[in-house]
Order: C-alpha cells, then structure tokens, then sequence
C-alpha cells in the first residue's frame, strides 16, 4: 500500500525515536528508522527499518530514500554527511547549519556569545597554562561528543586540570572549553517546538535535578519560579530557535543563578529528557511537537493539562539486578493507578535510562512522592516488600 | 533481544489492534500481530508480525506461539479455534466462553434474561409467522456476524420481514433474532475493564450518537444523565463482566428510554469506538487498560481527565475523492491547536472509518463543535474554503 502521508526518516534508534512512534502512529505518519542494531529501543516498535550506523553515508542514503524529510533521535551525525543529504535534496531537519550548535559547544558558545545571550564565563583552552589564566575552580567539557556528564570535568586545581585534559584529549583532535562554575540555585529548562515557516511554541519552563550529570527529576512548571525569569528564558529559547534557524524541538537548559538571572547551559536540538513530562502533563507532547515541526504542520498548543507534573527517570542502579522493570508493575500499578510508565525496551544496566514515569496533580508534594516511589521501586532502592 | 515483558499476541490487523500499539511501547510490552494482510491498519505500527487468516488455526498456533496471552482486534475468531488455543496452553482473553455472548445475540439475550438484566423484548424467529407472531415493527439482526449497521433491517411489515429474511439468511445457516424497537431518547455507552484477578474498572458512561447504525459521535461524560441511571449503567457493565468472565475490554451499548431506564442493546469484548474520547479525555485509555486487563496487572485510573470529552469519527462519505487526511492537516491543526486527531492509516473509501478527532474542555458546545468541524473536514463535507 503507498504511504498515506510523508514519511519521516529518523537516524538513531533510542527511547526518544521510540518515544516520537507514538505520535506517528495516532497521526497516521509513517516512520522509516535507521537503527544501530537489531531489536534497539526504537527498532522494537518501528515496522520499516534499516540497520546501519548514523556515520555511514550509504546507510544515511538509503534510510531516507523516499521520505520527505530526516531527523533524529541524537545530534551525532557528522555534519557533512548532513550536507550531503542536503546536496541531494532532502530535507534535514534540524539542518546542519543548526546542528553544529548542538554539537560543538564552542561554536554553541560563540555564537551565543555574538547573539548577547547569557552565558557562564567560556574560553577554549588548549593546554594546563590557559586553564590555570582562565582561573580554578571550573568546569572542562569536550566541545563534541559529551552526553549525560560524560566529557565533563570539575577541575579546583591546575593540577586537577592537567589530569582532564589528559583524560579528555589524549590525541588533540577536539577542543576543551572551560567554563566558569556557576553559583546557580538551580536548573531550569525551556524547550520550543520551532517549524520551517516559523512558527513557535514554548513549554512551560521546568526545574530539573540532575545526579552525576544526568537528568533525574524534572517539574512542571518551575515552583516558584519568577514570572519575568519564566518568560527571559522562553525568550531566550524562542530567539536562539529562531536565529539558529532550528526545525523541530530546541531544548535550551539553564541555570538560575543566586542573584536571579539564567545563564544558558546547554542546547539540544531533539526532543529532551527534560520534556518527557510533557508526554502526559501537556496537551501536546515534545514529541508530537517535534513530528508537526519538520513536517512544517501547525504546532499544538504546548500548555500544561495539568497544575503540576513530576518526572522522575528509572536508572539502572549500581546493582541492576536488584532493579526490576516489567516484574515492578504489579506493586507500582497497584499503589497509584493514575502513574504513567514509560519503558524503553531497555535492560537494566548501571546508569542506565531505562524508562521514566509522569505524576500529575494538584498537589506538587503528592506528584514528587508517587513519581519518586515509583522510580526507586524500579530501580531497587525499595525492597521487595515496600509499602 | 529477549522479550523484556511478556508477548501479547493480538489477533487482527484493524485500527483497535493499532491503538493498542500505542500504550503498549510505553509499557513495554511486546506485541506480535496477526494481519489479515499486509500493510493493514496495525501492520504500520507492529514490527512483530505474520499475515494470516483469523479462520486459520495454523496462523493462530503460529502468532499465539511464545506469547503469554492472546488478545482481539475484533470478535470473529471461532470458538473452537479458541478452545484449541486454550487446549494448547495459551492465555484467550476474553476466553471462548465469555467472547461468544459478543459472537451471538441469541446467546447473549439469553444469558442476559437469565440474568435479569434489562433488555429489549427479543425472540429468535425461524419464518415470515415467527415475525408476525412476535410483531411489528420490529428489528431484525442476524445472531452472528453484524458489524456496524451491516445484518440489522428495520421492518415495518411482515412484507418487509419476508425480504429481510431473505437477504439475511438465504441458506438458513445464521439464527436471526427479532427485537422491539425501543422509543429512547438516546444511546449510552457503559464500558469496564476486567482483570482475570476480578478487579474492574469502570469509564463514566458517555451518549453516543449513530448514523446509518455507525457510531460518529460520543459526549464523555453523557449531558445530564441522571446519577442513578448512571450507576445503574456501570453497575450492569460490571456484574456483565464479572458474570461472563470478561477478561480486558467490555463495552455495553445502552438505550435510555423515555420512560428512564436502561436497556442492553448490544456486547462487544475489546476496546470500543464509543472509548475513543478515553486516549486524550482519561487518566487510562481503553487501550492501556485492555493490555493491563489481560495481562492480569492492575488497572489504571479510568476517570475522565476533563469536564468534557467528545470524539467524532471521521468517515468517507458518499464521494471520498473530496475527503482530505494527511491534507487536511494544515487547517484542521492551524484552526484548534488543542485538537487531538488519530487516524488509522487507512484510505477514504464510503463509509469506511478512517480516524477519529477528541475535543476537551470545559465548555461542551465548544468542544462539540471543535470535533464536528474538524471531522467534517476531513470527510470532505467542508469546502476547500473553510472558515
């Protein structure tokens, strides 16, 4: 049977082209994935697919012969391959032109930097001298290929720094930015839904907690978070979509500095850890969002259904073993039939993302008790006979 | 990859069978599909499947092989096919001896009088005398086999009666059963979910509207229903369940009389157009809760999320060539950025259900008129021109 409306070719198979499958099949979009491997999250649930890597041209090629537009589940497809699949006339959304913002923070930086976006202080730096003139304590990052607290170092010392930049870049062949270490009270996200014809449409901004560099918990909306601050960093989101020219979903993370400003921390141009909540605490979620984007569709309205939404992700703990996924559902279905699960098809290994789940309500307290029981009963920090 | 959940095989490749897709990857919960053909409504979103033939009791061995339980997209396998599967070990849920009150209205009227649950008076008739005997007007249905308005003649006449008895049963094999035909104000839908453990869950009761003896338009929670005759509703919907030994989804189609009460129209044992408003209206959908039921896990919250929900189905009409899906995108999202549409992968063709629309909020003119326009869009019945 011919498609009944534009395929979408996506390049990655993780829980976030997982997670766009949804959409897709309620908006009678089909999906064409390019996956790692055989049976990965994505693959699990996406009937048309090739299995290929995201740095195989060929593969590229292939998975999106025939489809109207190429995005992503990850922004490691190496730009010129990008281009390439632009040179033969498809689609790439977000485009190259965007992406590199996402995946180089030095670019990210400067360009940021040109825009008068707020900032932490940043230098590249390229040997132990630069770090000890850009002053200790601060944070060291690879400006490409870092991702959940990988490729990040908190350096207090200049001998701390040598270590890094050892560790980091023994071959010399990608940058280190040094960043300031910010004082902040804590990290906010804005995330937009951007199309090609411009239109916009901002999320409520959210809290996120991060453990050892990874995304943990995240609320919806920021409590008490200052109206004007709210709608500086919507701001900010709306115009870096928009000068960046970026097509799908933009998450912009951000700190809230003790003396009330937001900084920007990092940009991602696919949907976000930080906007999962959005799945059921949103009329429409990132994902829809992000599908309605590169088609150049009008955008659904991004408000929240609900007076708050809890987040809370399920890692695998130190000792997988101890965790439990499908075999949690009895206990956690039983205790709060209003929880949302979210499984990736993952299994438990340390530090892990391996699902999420969603509380909402109107009692921000009762959310972060049933989302944080829930995801520490998966992970197996309760024991087998928890309340 | 081993299954990281247990296996729901679902027989029957139509959209019941693709919207169980949908909660299915955020639970991870594995599905294998049996497809009639390939590329059918499910088959899109199913990687796990094979084509075969509901009748087939090879193809049902083969797709039911590995699963943990089997499940339905519709109610046409037959019974001793089922009894062979349960022979073999497998999990039927709904199980043959419950599935046949949705199979055969004779059955089902039976068990419903020795149950004294309120029913339209009802005989099985043989002959032209058997009509006349028992009155007319009246319906006429055939026992087995009608979907949709198709097998139901409404006879003024024992004339009419002859030549739908004709057209019904010409070889005599089909038991055809006559009812009265029941002044009421309108039609209401009960639907509850049941677990094998025996908890159950029970939807609020909507109004659902028919044309042409399709369901196009359903009003969740039902406008001004008296709270008694509600909880009379569920409460029927639930000793049904419990009584047949329901297992997943049972949708009880109602008539509110004039004179108000509650009569049982008809049975169906699987998620139901008339719980489509429950996928963006209710904390559960239909969907989750089917895989949750027969899986024996506990049941999710299946409260309305809204004050008011109303879903329209969008249909071919009589010219399907002016009918719009994928196109019509532009206005319809554009005009209501809250819609939320679900279409099933299916083309236009006369009559044929193609998706639905769900409207929310608070203001049920509002919302009704929201979904009416956007399903008259799609179907073609607006110009191009719409407002």
């Amino acid at each position: 049977m011919p498609d009944l409306a534009p395929r979408v070719a996506v390049i990655g198979g993780g829980q976030l082209a997982r997670m766009m499958a949804e959409p897709a099949a309620a908006l009678g979009i089909p999906l064409r994935l390019l996956a790692e491997a055989e049976g990965v999250s994505a693959a699990q649930v996406v009937p048309d697919q090739l299995v290929g890597h995201h740095t195989d041209l060929d593969a590229l090629r292939a998975v999106t012969d025939g489809a109207a537009v190429v995005t992503f589940d990850h922004e490691h497809v190496p730009p010129e391959h990008l281009r390439a699949l632009e040179a033969d006339g498809v689609a790439v959304r977000p485009g190259p032109g965007a992406l590199v913002h996402a995946q180089d923070k030095a670019v990210m930086r400067e360009r940021l930097s040109a825009l008068g976006v707020p900032c932490p202080r940043n230098a590249v730096v390229g040997s132990v001298e630069d770090v000890a003139a850009f002053g200790t304590p601060c944070v060291l990052k690879t400006t490409r290929g870092g991702y959940d607290g990988k490729g990040v170092w908190f350096v207090d010392t200049p001998e701390e720094a040598a270590e890094a930049l050892a560790a980091a870049d023994p071959g010399r062949s990608i940058r280190i930015l040094a960043e300031e270490r910010v004082d902040f009270r804590r990290e906010l996200s804005a995330i937009v839904a951007r199309s090609p014809s411009g239109q916009a449409a901002a999320y409520p901004v959210v809290a996120t907690t991060q453990r050892d560099g990874i995304c943990h918990e995240v609320v919806a909306p920021a409590p008490d978070l200052d109206a004007d601050l709210a709608a500086q960093a919507q701001s900010i989101a709306l115009s870096l979509a928009r000068e960046l020219d970026v097509t799908g979903i933009l998450a912009v993370e951000l700190f809230e500095t003790d003396d009330g400003r937001v900084l920007v921390n990092e940009l991602a141009m696919r949907p976000h850890n930080t906007g999962h909540w959005s799945q059921d605490g949103a009329i429409t979620s990132q994902f829809e969002n992000h599908l309605r984007a590169v088609l150049d569709l009008p955008l659904g309205a991004p408000h929240a259904r609900e007076t708050w939404t809890v987040m809370v992700n399920i890692l695998g703990g130190p000792e997988p073993e101890v965790g439990r996924l499908y075999d949690g559902y009895p206990h956690a279905m039983a205790r709060d039939p209003r929880l949302k699960v979210h499984l990736y098809g993952k299994e438990l290994r340390p530090g892990r993302k391996v699902g999420h789940v969603n509380a909402y309500g109107d009692d921000l307290d009762d959310c972060l008790e049933r989302a944080r029981h829930a995801a520490a009963w998966f992970r197996g920090d309760l024991g087998n006979e928890s309340e």
